[in-house]
């Protein structure tokens, strides 16, 4: 075996068991990160021409090379395998078919402990950024159709039992809450993983006179690492991505499990539509919710992810541990779950029906408005706690009767208090929505308020995403515009300088 | 789209969104139980026809018909795709391509359901006695290394400090004995896995006058399912699964932990063969214990699909609810991940090479012999308690003037106990480890004895182990031998009845 | 301080931060242990005595200070505090006040470590029979309810989504199904919790002539520990109590689940009882399935104490290290939970009141009886697929239209089918479940069936517990007989072989 | 029993069971929130006075009924029985006893829902506050210890193989750069916490003009909730909370395991003091370093604590459902946790000793300069690659001889590659140290930069801290000041306009 084949072989007099090989490649998964690891590799490759660590021919070739692998990638002809061990081995091999021996200079200054920690972080920032889009259809989807329901009341429940009724709008809205939260979490751990490791070497810095910031700027990193131990051994951004991804999927599973509620015989509030729905092969009348049941099944496995990492990375000494290889499958898993899952669950919910009548009886039902009854009483001076109590009674008396509030006579309600001689709460559910107006209530004109500032925050989230975007895909392509200035300096020469 | 596309598609009328069809799409992970989907099939047709619910002819078509949807799998020609939305729809259609129209007879009294629950105990099944080998070969590799060191003493350690030496055979055969709970813990999973759920239909039970028993005996069951909606919504045994391999992972993740300890510059106690290490791109001088640390690492991603399908399954009310289709990728990247890892961990350990003079060296440093000394008093009447005083006001003395007891003169034992003028604790290993004499215990007779003990224990799981793969092994060909005698039956018709 | 305070204090020139006592106590809850504690300490010092490693009046005296000691524990006098540092200490110093300076002789042959691990098995023994207790209530509870309702309808669900008509009683059954794994699985936690580590010492074994077996048949153990590394160092006995309480509370989860959604408005299957729902504070109508709730919710802490012990225990060399006291408190507060769920549980379901003029409404609307449909053409020669297709159609029709296949005229039956013209399809409950007449069905003289097996499997269950139970207790209390035994002998000597 | 004795019993005709009163009550742990229940309780019964919806009278007598009660609390009588149920009905009775009947009025426009909320939160800020002290004082230790060991050498490690020497101090100040992230993701919880949900009633507002700016102003929350459903059904900031003390306690544990393997004999790096090591009560000899251990172990359990509330929380439909009572627990477990960790670990790690001799030896040793001699041929224009390869050669014919570099002879490193004729890499670590000076790396003066960097950031952290600290104490005696003034408006009456 010639001592190329792996980029460690040097001081071993044996080769690797091909077991070794097969346990130790993460080739199979890594490769998701080979367009990270291509551009990670120009911008290196032109700060080492830059800096004249390498001469600017060599930079050039280097660049022009690495532009030649993305080729390959871009047009499906980019092949690894085992034998490559990682997708970084992997480029290097290819960049070696197409530049030759100058590609013994690219891993001048650079470990692969610097390198796998920067394609990661890279590869991480675009990941976030369309999970963050996904969260961003959801809530507007989510306020869609808020805004087709102004005035659908439905039932508010505490301990799925029927409490008092809200709108609709007003319930909806809540998820957006939710997700107004995850954003600002999303956002967090995108800063949090906008620092750049590249420089750190294999854990102490490099002897060389390199240009960190310059590499960062070109790489669109916010920042460079401040000590290079930390640099590689560092895995706490994904640790936040995996959490910020938890709480996505929970609040998702909460929703779905309300769908599945509301999609039942005994709800039966919505209809989801056909084309979100499934049926069954034995049973010809089922209709099944099972993208609802799948997302809140799904939230099972983005949980394990983050606890099988927490678990991984505890008790490890630093630096570097070969352990941490495993933050990658649990990440990418939880990044195409949340983003499938953020692909299909937006139209299922813009597509329900919900059965406003249904909801309209039931938000009126089984007393949901004994509050009012005891709250009248509480603004006619009776403590609340002796007002809960009359209204209790008053329940327990009807439920033994089989009868709702409705049935019972003037002399009753009298007789349960003398205020109710004079006055009767409201028996209906637009009162009673209407009278709860405080700030985060349930009135018409409170949930106005909540769609307008939710409106508004997704908007800055929306803009904050679009800027991201926009300078996450420069820096994916930026390569293609290279390689024609690389091209073009191929002939006349010139300077570096201006490039950036 | 026409009805048969989907196997539930008559109340429906609108296509699924094509993004539905993508997110619940089981068939890029499920394709992995085509085997057993096919096999479950099979003795399901041979069944349909035993008892008459279809005739013999149509029994024989379907049969004959699996085998060749079989033969496309043997020979790689078996595609799925989204549009199958799951193995068992997919082997459906290969069937009709093969075999017609009879096909559409095959689901009769059986529903996805009972179906998925059968192929995935049978894959299941399969599962655990793969793990099951890997688990023997890697006792198989320490009890070799104990056998090749009878008497090689190492220190044994508490809190990582050196305590009492022990015997290096001793300190192996305590993975062993972890092993040894694992197989007695996968051999549970396996009885509790090898219940067949066919005959449960949807959830109820089915209106045909079928022969489960029949069914099993043919696909190798021990027993049928109790309870036709527990069999459905049951995935217990997957549960019990991951817990069993979660262990195996725990204790293949302590002793990596020793290796890599051990490889260190610090201890160099082993030498890890060059052929189970690897090397650095930055570093020439480095050899690393790749292997250990990777499969230390692995042991959070098992923990982490044990949570998720905890968390997945609780709270879902019966029966079956979507939410479990998650119980499968978890379940097969658990498998792939031991049968990985006892791929390779066995001969790594096959290969260390112990330094038995630093062992021997260090495990007599640090005062490991303390206890001996104050065992001595205490033989001697001194109080337990007051001896380990003595002996630690001992041990405290010669720290600070920075000697061992060996630096002590007689007169400084005296001094510290009478009984130490007369009489002088061991001060090599070998003394102190034979007296540890007791079952259990460190001496060289007692770890014969252990080494005894565990060969007999494991003789009994790999006598269990052969018997309960050839049973699996003649369930997954059983088809082949039917086929011949499907082809001949073909000819002259036959009775069904003598062939199982 | 004196070097007597701690157990340890020998070679230390500075007394302990109090940050660190208050750090490193456990007494605070290892508490718990303290009738083990003693148990053990009874047991080791008349086996010290019966060998003659101590005098057997030394031995007489230890026993009968730790029967004193144990007397303290009955009247409430036994006192701790942070400075005994965990409560084996404790119990030394108690018995350093009753009995003297022959305390000191306590310790001999025996280490921190395997006393430690024999007491928290010993423990854990009463602990798993006092989990295996409750399930065994709650499968009686749930039998006893299937057993009132020999007859009762309910709809069978699949994706929450009306499949089926079911049984009441198979639909509990299911429940018992569960409980009889979990009471395999306890049991066999049980049986790999039953295995004595005293003798063990620190790690290596000791250096006396101890009587192990005597010791373990004292405390009632079934086996020894045949490797004293793995003795000091295993935890994986709790780790299969915290996996088999877990799944106890899964299934009860799923139960919980069950009795909120039938209890809710939309459901109002069942009514639970007043003495096990709460109200609320604020709206008077308010009746809450609290206990169900609340159940569900103690879910998550039990996963929790499971994964938090895998994470710990993982990655630690042999053999013992500190991270190992954490093992504690995780299967303390899961015990208690599941005693306190267990307790609660059953007799809420007890007292449950099904509507089963709802139930039976419930079991045939929504088209329930499709697949029965489906079943009587494909009895009739009719491909199921092709059943299957006829039938959804026509459920979809009538959703189309608002009615039930009982608003079908003859004419749209034929139609839809020729074979309807002469055959129709079920239209009530009972025929459909009677129809499901196989092995694990919900035909009543299967479910009978099932009823019967569950009984049976629980009398086994049964025997098993009260056998372990009163062993358990005998040991438990043995002291007290013993100590009587002592004072008689501590008159007239006597010999030690009949006391057991 | 009376009615009034639980907050909700009107409408019950039974009274709780004895078992589900022990099973629902929470409190024996919440009444850790009872000082946070008074303030709430005061600010809200202020508003109630100022708003006019009770009498200024009736919001006096409750204020200074409930500063009665926090009298109580204060001097230890203030005790609470399981038939309180909770902390909330607790306070209420013992305000029924001071104040006597106005204490009816004092639940007006509010529900427990919202009331425990905001109890949970004014606790919560409180504790993170003390989480982010002791991480302060963490870093502070470690930020000490760097200051005093400017030069001290150490060995680099990746995969506790020495890999390159870098500065010891540049190793501690890795941890401080993982706690400067901690701190970061303390104040984003802080911030997602300090949030007032009271105001929200049961789940849909109120019926009154309540003022809940002003509320949340006198409780010094920085803003008040959006969304009443998600205000009650909201536990994010728990999970945030739970996740962020999952990190600290996973760099906690890394730290740890490093001081377990540095005071290993085979490391010996460094000493424990003895003020916080413990020994063995069987083995004389032993000092251990049980507070990082336990440290190392604890971390588990707060991974758990996070486990378990997302496994909670999942799958919950709208709005608070009593599974949430199970967010308390977990999370006070885990206060108390991190809290004990961070009182001890940073005097255990001031204390270290810290033996540099043995550091600088093993600095050099194992050829860790190996990458600086093929860094040496990389600068003089050998491609990276082929100098790697060189260079491994070497070291592989090193370890064959057992020399090191020291021991090649001229010809030896001539025959190696003609660049070593002329030039030789650095032998010793102060020059391959100087050498890594690059942005992060570990050359002295960039270690110097990054402790500046960390003090300065550090300092932020402080000065956020005590902000918050001084505001929220404020906001936890106000009442103190309160009662004097209510005191004196008992006499003069007079406006409570001016009172903030």
């Amino acid at each position: 075996m010639d001592d190329h084949t792996k980029a460690w072989g040097g001081r071993f007099s044996a080769p690797p068991d091909a077991r070794l090989e097969a346990f130790n490649a993460s080739v199979g998964f890594d490769v998701r990160m080979v367009r990270e690891d291509i551009q990670g590799s120009i911008a290196h490759a032109r700060m080492l021409g830059r800096t004249g660590i390498i001469s600017a021919a060599e930079a050039d070739a280097l660049i022009a090379g690495l532009v030649a692998v993305r080729g390959r990638v871009d047009d499906g002809s980019f092949a690894l395998t085992v034998a490559d061990e990682d997708v970084h081995t992997g480029v290097e091999r290819h960049l070696r078919e197409v530049a030759g021996a100058v590609t013994a200079k690219l891993h001048t200054a650079r470990s692969r402990n610097d390198q796998v920690a920067t394609d990661l972080r890279l590869w991480t920032k675009g990941a976030i950024l369309a999970v963050a889009a996904g969260a961003l259809d959801l809530a507007d989807a989510l306020m869609r159709v808020a805004a087709a329901h102004p005035d659908t009341v439905m039932p508010g429940y505490t301990h799925l039992q029927r409490a008092q009724p809200v709108l609709l709008a007003h319930h909806l809205l809540a998820y957006v809450a939710m997700l107004d939260r995850d954003l600002d979490r999303l956002r967090q751990a995108h800063r949090r993983t906008d620092v750049m490791p590249l420089g750190a070497g294999a854990l102490a810095g490099v002897t060389y006179s390199i240009d960190r910031e310059g590499v960062a700027a070109e790489l669109g990193f916010a920042a460079i690492s401040a000590n290079s131990l930390d640099a590689v051994s560092d895995r706490d951004f994904v640790l936040d991505v995996l959490h910020a991804c938890s709480l996505v999927m929970l609040h998702i599973s909460r929703l779905a499990d309300e769908v599945i509620l509301w999609s039942s015989a005994e709800f039966r509030f919505v209809d989801v539509d056909d084309a979100f729905s499934t049926g069954s092969s034995i049973m010809p009348q089922k209709k099944n919710a099972d993208v609802a049941e799948l997302a809140r099944g799904k939230t099972g496995r983005v949980f394990g992810h983050l606890m099988a990492l927490l678990t991984t990375v505890k008790g490890l000494p630093l630096t570097y541990n070969k352990d941490m290889q495993e933050d990658k499958e649990g990440l990418f898993d939880t990044i195409d779950t949340l983003v499938a899952t953020l692909d299909v669950v937006p139209p299922m919910i813009a597509t329900l029906r919900f059965r406003t009548d249904r909801l309209a009886e039931a938000a009126v039902a089984d007393f949901s408005l004994a509050t009012d009854a005891a709250d009248l009483l509480a603004r006619n001076g009776v403590p609340f706690r002796d007002a809960h109590g009359v209204v209790g009674r008053l329940v327990g008396e009807c439920v033994a009767r089989g009868i709702t509030f409705a049935g019972l006579s003037d002399e009753e309600w009298a007789a349960a208090h003398p205020v109710f001689a004079g006055q009767r709460p409201p028996l209906d559910a637009a009162s009673s929505v209407a009278a709860r107006d405080v700030p985060g209530g349930t009135a018409p004109g409170r949930v106005a308020e909540q769609a307008s500032g939710a409106g508004a925050a997704m908007a800055g989230h929306r803009a904050w995403l679009d800027g991201e975007r926009g300078a996450w895909e420069r820096v994916m392509t930026n390569g293609v515009e290279v390689a024609s200035r690389v091209d073009a300096r191929g002939v006349g020469g010139g300077a570096t300088g201006g490039e950036r």
